[in-house]
């Protein structure tokens, strides 16, 4: 399973590393998980610089491609170049979106008239480019999800494995990061949140 | 304020990041936090690159000193080189620990006879140092914390936040990383978790 989590300049690193973090708890089962972005390094918005581990056109063949967020999405959201890169197949690939990561998921079409999630600040965007944007952490239709507030992060990584993998591998994967003393109560809250939509 | 959070070669990406991105909230308010590692380059337990931005002796002089944790602590916990470096002192520093960076904190002595907090695959590495472990996700002393369980880097932030800068300050950078739609809930969470500590 070959899974994108797109990462540009200016990333958020709760919003890329949340969900990396939970679906390397599939790494024994062959899941591949690669932060992928347009320059072999990028810098957070706090100034992590980190090594991207795949360039944009590895999201055309992934399984999975996860739309991280960052201070920059607007200006992303205009770049040809970048944005031409990003050919994606909603029939056969699982696709979601973090926060500001919406408004690209808008943008390149994939939203089509689906309501989505977004966090605060973003949300005057994504409407601008005639989403629905809704008051909940988590949506989603078919192969497209969206979250938003970083920690919803969890959820859309939740999404991915119990779409791909079930139930039992979604609770193992939350109970390992959920804190110590709050597991139950943190894999419901997940469970609750995303397995409507599944 | 000056803010380690340190940061070794198998990482936990949650254990850093989630810590790191809301400490950040506080940038503005002249906050400095800062990936902190005994090599340039440190690579996750996921086999992500990033650069490090402060090395080791960074923590002498930090206002706070946070340990990560990874799945090299056992090795580092004997590496005399590195640990003579952390020369820490929690009368003046505010020192926490996440997950199996509770058995740093337990080596260097700094935990003395007080419980703790650490991830269940931590926990006999800590129970064998002689530290009592308590099945909840934070605990905090007069300057020391510890949370176990990656989502709970969010309580180890939240308890820095609160001892520096006072609970309006934690509140809003909380509110600004949970989830749309449940926000004053996760606020709320946080501060049930760390407020009796301080």
């Amino acid at each position: 399973m070959n899974i994108a989590i797109l990462t540009f300049d200016g990333f958020n690193e709760l919003d890329s590393f949340i969900a990396l973090g939970i679906l390397n708890r599939m790494k024994g089962q062959g899941w591949n998980i690669q932060i992928t972005s347009p320059t072999p390094e990028v810098t957070s918005m706090n100034g992590v610089v980190i090594q991207s581990q795949q360039q944009l056109e590895f999201v055309q063949n992934a399984d999975v491609v996860l739309f991280g967020s960052g201070i920059y999405t607007r200006e992303i959201s205009v770049h040809r170049e970048t944005m031409s890169q990003l050919v994606l197949n909603s029939t056969r690939q699982l696709v979601g979106a973090q926060c500001s990561g919406t408004l690209l998921l808008a943008k390149l079409g994939l939203l089509d008239s689906l309501p989505a999630c977004t966090d605060l600040k973003s949300k005057p965007w994504v409407i601008e480019a005639g989403i629905e944007v809704v008051d909940q952490p988590f949506i989603a239709e078919k192969n497209i999800a969206t979250a938003g507030g970083c920690l919803s992060s969890q959820y859309l990584a939740c999404w991915v494995i119990l779409k791909l993998a079930g139930v039992d591998a979604a609770k193992s994967a939350l109970h390992y990061v959920a804190p110590v003393g709050e597991k139950d109560e943190t894999v419901e809250r997940c469970l609750h949140a995303v397995q409507r939509y599944i």
